[in-house]
Formats: C-alpha cells, structure tokens, sequence
C-alpha cells in the first residue's frame, strides 16, 4: 500500500522525505542544499504562481527583473539589513575558468579576480533601492509597485526539500511610497493577499500577525506574517510582509520633492512567499497514502482508468472514457485518461493516490452495461456509483466540496492544536503531548521571549491581529502582560 | 519629436540604445552586464514567456527547476563543452561573508572556503545530464522532454541591452530519446516552433537553417538555428534547437535498457531562446518614433487619449472612452485610458509611440458631437475617423492588419536585402553599402569560413534548410561548391 510510506504518526520527517521523493515533486541535487523540482512538483509551483501574479496583477503590481548579484558593499549598507543577511552567502570572486596546465580539467584563472566580490542575492532589497534612487525624483514618481520571480541564495547548513534550501524560488515585492501611512496599508493589503491564497486556494487556515522584534526581518520596522499549523503540530511561517519605514531610503539616500516642494525620504515595504509553501501544502492535508491536494492547485483534477480484459474491452472502454474526458475538459476541469496497458489497474490507483489527484473515475465492462462509473474522492477516500448522466456538473461539485472540505479539516485540526498555557510546564505538556499553537502570556522583552524559547524549544510565531486585550502575567517573569501570544515550535 | 531619439540612419546603435531607455524597457544596473527589465520591458518579455510555454507545453515538454550552481568539474566532463563554455563564468568561491574587524562593512570570511568551486550556470547540459542518469533505466523511462525558464550568467566583456549581458532570462528544453531519429525530429519540431513564434507572434521573419561545424554550439553534432535581419542590414540568431547525439550520455553515463535487453546510450537535444528576442524584436520593426510593436505583444493594444478643456469636457468625453474601453475589453482588447489631467495630448502621443502602443483612440468635444473617434496606426502612422458604430469589430480587424503589415514589411526588407555574391569583393560591396544576407559559395572548410570572415567580418549564419542544390565556386578558395551559404555581419 502506498508504496510504502512511513505513517505520518510513526515518524512524521520521514514520512515527509518518502512522500516529496514518491510523489515526485523534488529531489536533492549533487550540489549541496540545492534541489531539483521535478515536473509534477513544478506544475504545482506553477499553478501557485499563476494564482499569485494574478492577485499581485489585480492590486496594481507589476514584475520587473533586477540582478542576480549583489555587490558585497550594498549589503552593508543597512545597518540592520547586513547583520541578518551578509552572513550565509554565495560570494563570486572570479569570473574565468582556464585549462589546468596538467591538463586535469579547468582552474579557476587567478589573475580574472573581481575588484569587488559579488554576493548571489539572498533578497534583493539592497540592490532595488539602489535603482529606486534614478527613478524616484517627485511625488509624481510614486507609488512604485514592483514584484519579482526570482531564485535566491542563502547558505543553509541543514536542508530539507522546500523547506529550507540553499537555493530556492520566490517571489519579492518591493513598493515605494510617499507616506507612511501608505507604505503600511500596502504592508497589511499584501499579508491579505498571502492570507486569501493560502485559505482559498491552498486550502490551509493562517493565524494573521506581526512578529515580535526578535524575529523581525533584518531591517524592517515591521514584519506581518501569516503562520499555519503542520499535521505534526509545528507551525510553519507562511509568508512575510515588512513594514520597512524609511530605512532603505536612507541607506541609499531615496528622497522625493513633495506636492509642497520639499525633500522626503520614501517609505518603503517588501513582501514574498517562496516554494517553502510547497512543503506547507503537502504536510496540512496528505496522508499516509501520500500526496493530497486541493482541487485549485492540482495539475490534474481527475484520472480516469479504464478496468478491462483484453484489447477488445479496453476499446469499448476507451469509447465511453474519451467521452467523459472530453466532456469533463469542456468545462475546464483537467483530465488525464491513463490507458497505459504496461500497468494494472491496482498500480494505478497507488500511483495516482501518491500524487494527490483529487478524483478518480474507475470504468470497467460492468459500468458499460450500466451507464454508470465508479468515482473515489482522494481526501476522504469514499466511493461511489455514479449515473453518466450529468457527469460533468457532478464531478465539478464534487471538486468543489474537496477544496471545502480540506479547509475545513485543517480549520478543526488547527481549532483542536490551539491551547492556552499559563505556566512553562504546562506549555511544555502540551508541545510534548498534543503540539500546536500555544497562546501565553508574555511580558513584551527580548530576554524573557529568548528564555522561555531555550525552556521550551518553541518561539513566538506572531501577536495576532484580530486578538482581543486580555490581562496577565508573563509564563516566564510573571510580570504584567496585555495580551497572549502565538507561540509553537516551527519549521 | 520622439523624445529626440537619435535617427536609425544617422547612428543606429545610438537609436537602440536610447530607444531602450526611453521606452521604459531596460537599463543597465550597477553589477557590471547585468541589466535591469522595467515593468514595461517585462511586461512584453512575459507575453513571449506566455506564448512560447504555451506552445512548448502544447509539443508535450513539461517545466522543471535544477540548480542555479555547477560545481566545477561538472563542466570538465564533455570535451567541447568545456572549451566552449567553461571559460567566461562567475566563479563562487566562498559561502560566507563576516564583518571586518575594523568596522568597515563585510568581508569574505576565509574561513569559509567551498572545497570545489560552483559555477553559475551558464547553459544546464551537465547538472541536467547528471540528473538523467538517475532517471533513466529503460526504454520506459523515454522520452524525457523538459523545459527549464532560467537565469544564465555568461561573463561578457562588451554589453549591450537585451542583446548581450552577463545575466540574461531564458528557456532552456533538453530531451532525452530511445534512439538518434527521435532526437533529430525533436530538435527539427523545436527549431520549427521557434519558427512559428518569430514569424506569428513577434511578425518577424527568419531562416531556418543549420550551423557550420564552426559556429556549433559546443557539444552538439549539429546546431539547428533561426536567423533574423534587423534595420541595419546585420543579421541575429534568434533561437537554436540543438542535436547533441550521445555526447552528454556518454560524459555522464546514461544508458537504457532497451526493449530487447540491450543497454545503449541515451540520445540528447537542447534548444533555447533568450532576453535576446526583446533585441530582435525593436530592431526588426521599430522606428525613429520609438518601438513598434506587433499587437499579439503589446502590453497595450489600444491606448485612449481625451482631448479636452476642463473638467467638465473632460467628464463627458470619459463617459464616451470608459463606455469603449469596456466594449473593447470585452472582445479581450487590452486597452489604457490615459485620463492623466497633469499631461497634454500631445506630450501622451509621443509617449505612447514611443512606447509601441499599436493603436491610439483620441476623442474631442468634435467626435461627441459626431459619434465619432480619431484614431491613428503606429506601424502606417495613418489616422481615420471611425464611426463609433461597431467599433470594436473594427479594433480587432484593424490589430490584425498590423500584425500582417509588420510581417509583410520585415519580409521585404529582407527580400530587398537578400543577394548574391560571386566575389568576396562583391560580398564586402554588398555589406559595406546596403547590408543583409548574402548567399555564396563555401567549399565547406572551416579555413575557408575563416578567411571569408577576416576579409568580410561576416559569418556564415546558416546552411538553409530548404535550399535548393546550386554548384558553383567557393568565393575564397575557388573551390568546388555544392550549395550557397547565408553569409551577413551580425550580432
């Protein structure tokens, strides 16, 4: 059964390597923390990123492509931006390779020596602002709202497919204002944007909030984000948005004439989500079979296999499938037909079970007689007869009711994995024994969040928007807190 | 007049390169070679995306990532590749950067040495072909047709916007087959493909032919490509669809089992198109104005321009545009209507000829009188008043006619600049004085190719496909030749 995954409950990290490998989404490569996103798991990323550039489209961005390198000197340009990026990088220091003299292969040429080393981006803040600086002069130059499809380079130590990889593809958006005011709803409109995809398309809940000053990005006055939480109760940070104030302005000296005459530095936000999503997707909803997913991102709404004996059958088979095919693709549903006669049909159910195809119409010599097909739902696992007639419309609702239904089995998960705690041990009870999101009190400094992080191995994922003020004392000081917080441990 | 672009026949180098610049499209950044694509620029970069991976998908090629690194022996292991590509890379060395000790920003930390260099991929034959061997056990396994969107980084000395930069954007297919037929007809579809996208989508008319063994790419038994001619009478490769025989599977050790139980090498095809098409495409149709755009890529089809006096004239010629720029989009036009208040209409005329718009609307206090619009061509200049009575039949036929028309142009020039030579006198004449292709006998010696091009500084662009028999003597050495070649100067 399954090919042979380990049970999410027996050992849930290897259950997650055994199904990105068996599903074939991604791959490691022989380079190290780089990956190979393989076809089917590229199709998923791609259907993402039609979804993404459309609702970026839709609120007035466009994409634009800036440069792989980053000159090592931009980056120490914010002070705060440096601390947190200039560290685990990709560094070009040479631009030529030359035959080896032993004839061994090619060396790198010693004397093709850059000036000034060059860093592979690992975000490209540094190197935008830098050309916001020519385009912006007057207020009539603003708003300026760029995005960015780009792979990015951060030197990971440990790597896990998606999750966190050296390389790995993205999306920066990067926008120019000339008010705060501005630059902070454009912040809180794109956290929106990342919420909306995540629930309606990715079919997975978010907590919306803003992270703590401890783990804001390197050099934003704010970082919102939206946190989901894994079948295996750890909390994985979706997507980030920073409020970036006028910080990058000034490090590169960005000012515009108002409607008034004067100087003003620009305000500026930036935003992204990258093909960690992909990891977030396969650990809400697949199961021990393997991959499920949400009808909006699958490649492949339905399969249909055709159950016969000999050629003959499989013809009068072929006749009845083509026609659902056809039928079902009128309506935009996308089909596959696999009439490979190489495998048996039990081979193909596992097969496309691993992969996650939402629906799958099984037709054999007794569906002929009855003008009917058998359809199994993928999330539930349910099957049923159903009649020819008015196929199309029944397979549309029934995609329609996966995509709800896998919301709201992750939206019970996440209600059943949200606790409060009032002390260490008992946030640490619940981490231990149950996993999830843990609400607590916290008295706002960065020594108690790092103290009670080294207790209990779990770190404030966000100060949620929406939450209502309750008073209370902090789990770890026991001084004056105004509210809980979102804590978990996480990816 | 035009932004004052300098004029094609005064300084043509000088007229592209302000053309980039002013129609918003490119422009250079810092990092030496590594341009920047504006909104504008991408956004006619993403309808060529759109409509190739469409067309690429259609041929059954499906999209996948492997990494941006190549670690250097990687490139030592196929002979020719290696000489042709190994040489002009970015070289990353280190993995880490830390902060110097004298407080003056970052430094590489030494520490942090790789112990073998990775190159940024300048074309992904190895790390692909190293992935192969691990995907290919049997004939089963074949065919295997992907196709990669990437950056590249090729280390270039001289630089030009679009048409060569040390980044670039590009697609790169490779495909592995069962057996040398398989692979040739890809290679053929593909070159055939890209064929149809330069003539139907971007109005630019080609050649098709194959390299001499000269002008291969490196690593392949033969080089299909696609050759343009720009304004200037100097020709462009446009596209390569490439037969690489067992080259790569040789270097990397992919065999198969075939259907008898024999183990053989796997046969290979690699074939791309790049930034550089933006290049080909303003220099096939443009014009002292600015860009021209054939409609199937203009960002805009239509832009409408109010003439008015007030506010009030203003908001009774809006009623009219916004009430066409409905009816138009609903036809899929994609349509602009410039209603900025703080530009004259004759500041936005200029402004959307040099942009390439391929159709202007503009409407007065006289067309609301007459149920009437102005509207002028980009490609003839042409203006006609139009009843607003089916207009948006009219629209549509009238983006279809400039789409023909600037085919039908492009194919003249080329026909007018297509010649013979006998001589290499008469071939230099031809080059010196009016430019283009010139088709003349080689006797098929690389000494002979080489000569021609010191005495000419032209190349052979391609041994046409399609060409019939003719002999005659080589220009150079006198001789016997089976067939003209395409000579020109180029890009």
């Amino acid at each position: 059964m399954g090919k042979g995954l380990t049970k999410r409950d027996v050992d849930f990290s290897s259950w997650y390597n055994e199904l990105v490998g068996k599903a074939d989404l991604a791959e490691h490569s022989d380079v190290r923390g780089c990956m190979i996103i393989k076809p089917y798991g590229f199709s998923i990323w791609e259907k993402m990123k039609e979804e993404l550039d459309r609702m970026f489209k839709e609120t007035g961005h466009q994409n634009a492509y800036f440069p792989l390198f980053i000159p090592k000197s931009y980056l120490s340009k914010e002070a705060d931006h440096v601390d947190g990026f200039a560290k685990e990088c990709a560094v070009v220091t040479h631009y030529r390779l030359k035959n080896s003299e032993d004839g061994g292969g090619v060396i790198v040429d010693p004397e093709a020596k850059l000036e000034e080393e060059l860093i592979v981006r690992p975000t490209s803040e540094t190197i935008i602002w830098n050309s916001y600086k020519k385009w912006i002069q007057s207020y009539r130059d603003l708003p300026i709202l760029i995005n960015q499809w780009a792979n990015v380079v951060r030197w990971e130590m440990r790597t896990r497919l998606f999750l966190r990889t050296s390389e790995f593809l993205w999306q920066e958006g990067h926008t120019a204002h000339e008010t705060k005011n501005e630059a902070v709803i454009e912040t809180e409109k794109m956290l929106g944007v990342y919420a909306d995809f995540a629930e309606n398309f990715m079919a997975m809940p978010v907590l919306k909030g803003v992270k703590t000053e401890n783990e804001r990005f390197a050099g934003a006055l704010e970082t919102y984000c939206i946190e989901a939480l894994m079948q295996d109760g750890k909390a994985l940070q979706a997507g980030t948005s920073h409020f970036l104030g006028q910080n990058f302005a000034k490090a590169f000296d960005v000012t515009f004439t108002d409607s008034n005459g004067d100087q003003k530095f620009v305000w500026a936000t930036s935003w992204g989500v990258s093909t960690r999503l992909m990891g977030a997707l396969i650990m809400t909803h697949s199961d021990d079979l393997g991959l499920v997913l949400p009808p909006k991102l699958a490649p492949i709404h339905v399969v249909i296999v055709p159950i016969y004996k000999g050629s003959e059958q499989l013809e009068e088979v072929s006749k009845v499938a083509n026609g659902i095919k056809d039928s079902l693709q009128q309506m935009g549903i996308l089909v596959k037909y696999d009439n490979d006669d190489k495998r048996k049909p039990g081979w193909k159910f596992s097969e496309y079970e691993m992969k996650g195809v939402p629906l799958r119409i099984a037709i054999g010599p007794k569906d002929l007689a009855n003008n009917t097909v058998e359809i199994a739902r993928r999330d539930t696992r349910e099957k049923e007869i159903l009649a020819l007639d008015d196929l199309p419309n029944k397979v549309s609702h029934l995609l329609e009711a996966i995509q709800l239904n896998l919301f709201q089995k992750a939206k019970d998960f996440n209600n059943e994995h949200t606790f409060q705690a009032d002390s260490l041990e008992e946030m640490n009870d619940i981490l231990d024994n149950k996993g999830g999101f843990v609400l607590a009190h916290w008295d706002g400094t960065k020594e108690s969040e790092i103290k009670i992080k080294e207790k209990t191995k779990a770190t404030i994922r966000c100060v949620q928007i929406d939450e209502l003020k309750q008073e209370g004392k902090c789990i770890f000081s026991g001084k004056k807190s105004s509210n809980r917080v979102v804590f978990a441990r996480a990816y």
